[in-house]
């Protein structure tokens, strides 16, 4: 009954294979860091598996795997290091596409997250998996990260199971615009602070780094805190979806760092308005992590989307990327205002739903396929 | 055969009517000035006829009648002096909402245009017809006066048939929000210039007349160009949808008058970005039109939506928003975009189709709902 | 202002014209005999009239017009002599494809009541207008006659606004498959009887007439009394949709007719089961309708559709098609069950709505384009 | 790291807990013998796992966890003894409703295919699990097995990763209806005979067993073979979803036996029609399923649908429902036809894809709902 014709290949002597989302050229084993980090082959034979090496102190990763583009498993990953089994029984000859892929984004709060995928086991041939005709950037916060995807309405704890890339807008545009998908994402993170005024949870820190959203030694060990070789990828559009808990600080109280002494608040006038000078810097961030961006991806198109859960924001992010425009003369940016998610399409954790979701990358694929050539 | 019960009532012997949009009070015959402008009656009785005095030059006006809310019939209407039977052979008893609505915008191009109704034939007992919960202002171009909602997509005749109240998507707001619909809409004008660089095709010019948007001496006559009194009515949000033309006027030669010598031009850069200074008198044309809405509309909010037919100035026009909120600490003001129109969703025209009306509308019920109470 | 252009053409004058429905070949006046009989043109130049002669005593006749396949207007009809406009101030060159539409039923109890086209007016030259792909006939009661098509949910009248062929089934069906339609369907009538019991209102005992729906003199002398000459035509699939009414006639008191003293009742058990030889007669009347059908189609695909107003009596039809099949050796002969409606696809008269329509027709559909060739 | 509070429960220590689909009261372990059978709990407490023993010599089984009523995975499952992690890091308080649910069929073709759930591990307390608000049994074929409604439309092979429960019909009715589903189907199989003429392919030799469709040893321990006591249960209504492979039979060239010798064939005659005896014998098998039905279900409603695989056999078996009528005078059972799947709405192995399954969803809700009080 087992298979004799099972032949195991380290990540390093696989013949053929395709990694999603930023990464490491040639690591091995090779760490699936974001979510949509994925590894993906085109192989003939009956069987095929994967050997990953998972750990987590806190959160738990999960991961799907898509045969020939759709969708077959969603499932959570115990801690060891073990063997998963990809597809059985099937005709030898045809090739398959099988797409493995992290659903749950790099964890900043858990040192230990990691999958590190260290091989497969094949009765089959590889052969090459081509890039998608587009890349793109996908650079957010929870809601980039499928936070209530999954669950019920009712469901609010914030856990993995509740977080996905395969039911997240991202995915939608990627997959419709035969594009490749790189995502940057951290639940609660901001431009300028998170949304609990802490100011270190701003994505523009990150971004350089190779996945500077996780910690600890595994991650560094695999790569992850070193400086990000943009020059190895053309992104065709970078999409950022930030903002929303840049918003939420401006109604939460001080944050207050006891190591430090330090404290940081963005804060709202007596009259419910926004403080001018907070504003600014708010503004001042975009404005930066724009020109940054455009360092980093010359030859990209830059949309800020923004509304998905609300549109407190939507003038002063505007008006930010048109004083960016001004400052640089770069026309190659835009503002795109997402629908806000109602009653009707929120999904669990009150966020986006995939309804949400898919009405969000519906305008998103319409407002790219007018950018793109 | 004849209904021996019909009784005669001319407009200023109705018992009971309400007239939607802006109107002159008391007025008989009843002019219907705008798209959407309407008659309408709860009624008894087996049979309903309305009287009517039509009359046009080039662009004939077509109306709707809905029956207790639903639409059953659209017609084109011949000039002079006539009756039409909105029903008939129905049960005595029960009351009847009866509405007839104008399709055709005003028309500011054609003098003669007007729909005057002298009043209704009834065999049944007429009763108060209730405002709405809400009263909303709708000020657009040829979006909002529907231009492209019915007809084929390869139909490109400028002509009153494909131009309509019934498949907008004010009429859609309006009646999912349970509000009464003001319109002032114009097809090809903008904020301060129309799509062909016209500088007298903008519709702050003509705003605070009663229909500043028709001509002639019939409109005249019934009281058009008098003033409009804003005291008389209080509306809840006024939806700007305008800049789709200004934006045009940017590709377009220069108007010229050759009566006056008069020129006027919206002018882009040699690298194809706007000329600063055009861009700069655009944006003070929606600041100072923000003025005049607030000034004649205290207590309404106010929304600026924009992007059906392109996004091109969703940042200016954002833009514009923002300094007229700095300008005025008025913070009851908001930019919305909604959603580019698509090769699945054009009309007739190259101009939104219905599927595009319904989009729109639904962001904007979504949007609305958060702010009216 | 008057277009000078405009040359009148009686019928029997007009280069090129398409009739739908049974027709009089070359009549003129061109009699509109049934929902969904037309008139369609090709035409050029910038306008088109309609000279039309209406008349009833107490069901009026309403039209519908579609120009270039999309529906442009539905109105009422006054009885009289008149023309009416059916477009103006087009582009001259194109060809625009128009199509006059009856929407009401032959009306069997409006001796009076009859739309005559007499001919034409237009500034453009006719050219032909080819046949569809394939010839539809379906056949059918008020669910056919499109009642309930327009009107509110409350409504409840049996009157000619709320019956349609616009949005019916059949246009669906007909239009989607590149088809043209004949129609002959009676709100209240069945296979066997009426709603009521009524013995005489019976589909089958008009179908060989070419319009045995209507009565009166005008209608007489338009010819519909006369048989069809069903060698005319060469129709690809029969739709028959019946079977409601005589359901209905199983909770109804008996018909009586005072004038002969005959009396008819379909009945049913004691503990609520159909009365076995009342059923059979029913089932007979399938079976010989069936004969019928085929007889005057014989290269006609049929299908007996039932359902969107109830199974009620699924079983016993497909029991009488089978006992056809088998009487006939005819195996092109099918059952197809349409979907119930229910609370939420409901139209007014507690009739299918336009979901139900279209959900009917959806199936129909596919289910046509496996039988069509 | 370690969930220090973590209560092992073998499944005749559960305080409470439900199981879905027909099954031995009291087991433990506890075999999931269906698709769609499950064990269902409700739980407080951070974390939960399950206690499996899994085999399969050919076909392995996968199933689903969904929580609060939503899916969150689905997975394969290896052989062997093992825990799987259902949720963790979750709040305490709350209870949650979790419900592992067999994916595949019962494999009648092999053997070693099962799973037993050995129990459950918890840090929480367990809470009753009540009754849905009605009882389904679902039965039928490859399409009731859910095959097709996972992979690519291009995927053909017979594995267990494209059958399910969670996207089939049976799932939605039962669901959508606050039912409690009963499922016994078998790909290939038939009322008299399979998809190839295997005479032993039906379905009635096996459904007065508990799971008759099972084989081998470890189910047979299980007690799959005993008759099934139907009055440990209240059915409300028998869904059948059969005579898609009968159908298929009369295109395949005769089974033979070569150990026994013996054959057996449905036949068509030289026009193509069916032969009539084996018409019959199709019927009859029809008939004599129906009363085995109704005396295993006395008090249930029966309904026969059939239609997603074409209509083919549409009259046979209405004919041979309203036989069995008229031999019982049972009138408690309906014939349904099911929408016929479409280019648009096929799945894998060119059986009805999700659409289609939820298509048919619709009809029987709508269905049902009339006849469950």
């Amino acid at each position: 009954m087992e298979n004799q014709n099972l032949k195991t290949y380290p990540i390093n002597e696989l013949p053929h294979y395709k990694v999603h989302g930023r990464t490491v050229p040639g690591a091995s084993p090779l760490p699936l860091f974001f979510n949509g980090s994925a590894i993906e082959v085109n192989v003939s034979g009956t069987e095929l598996w994967i050997e990953l090496t998972v750990d987590y102190a806190v959160f738990e990763p999960w991961i799907t795997c898509e045969i020939n583009g759709e969708l077959i498993s969603r499932q959570m990953l115990l801690p060891g290091h073990y063997t998963l089994c990809l597809f059985r029984g099937m005709s030898p000859e045809p090739v398959k596409n099988v797409k493995v892929t992290r659903e749950l984004q790099a964890m900043s709060e858990d040192p230990s997250c990691c999958i590190l995928v260290n091989g497969m086991k094949a009765d089959g041939a590889f052969s090459p998996v081509p890039p998608k005709k587009y890349a793109l950037e996908f650079v957010g916060d929870s809601i980039t990260s499928g936070e209530g995807t999954y669950g019920a309405r009712e469901d609010m704890d914030w856990i993995p199971m509740y977080m996905s890339y395969s039911r997240g807008y991202a995915r939608t545009v990627a997959d419709t615009l035969d594009a490749d998908a790189y995502m940057i994402s951290q639940g609660g993170w901001g431009v300028l602070c998170g949304w609990d005024n802490n100011p270190r949870s701003n994505i523009p820190s990150r971004y350089e780094k190779l996945c500077g959203l996780s910690c600890g030694e595994a991650n560094e060990k695999a790569g992850a805190f070193a400086p990000y070789d943009f020059t190895g990828r053309s992104i065709d559009a970078v999409i950022v979806n930030l903002g929303t808990n840049d918003a939420s600080a401006f109604d939460q109280p001080a944050w207050h760092d006891p190591a430090t002494g330090e404290t940081f608040c963005q804060r709202r006038n007596a009259d419910g308005s926004y403080n001018e000078e907070d504003l600014a810097r708010f503004q001042r961030a975009v404005v930066d992590f724009l020109k940054m961006l455009r360092r980093d991806n010359p030859q990209a198109h830059i949309v800020w989307c923004y509304g998905m859960l609300g549109y407190d924001l939507s003038l002063p992010i505007a008006d930010a990327v048109n004083q960016y425009r001004s400052e640089t003369a770069d026309r190659d940016v835009m503002f795109l205002q997402l629908p806000a998610t109602t009653d009707e399409t929120f999904g669990s954790r009150c966020h986006p739903g995939e309804p949400s979701h898919t009405r969000a990358a519906r305008l998103l694929i319409e407002y790219l396929r007018g950018c793109l050539h």
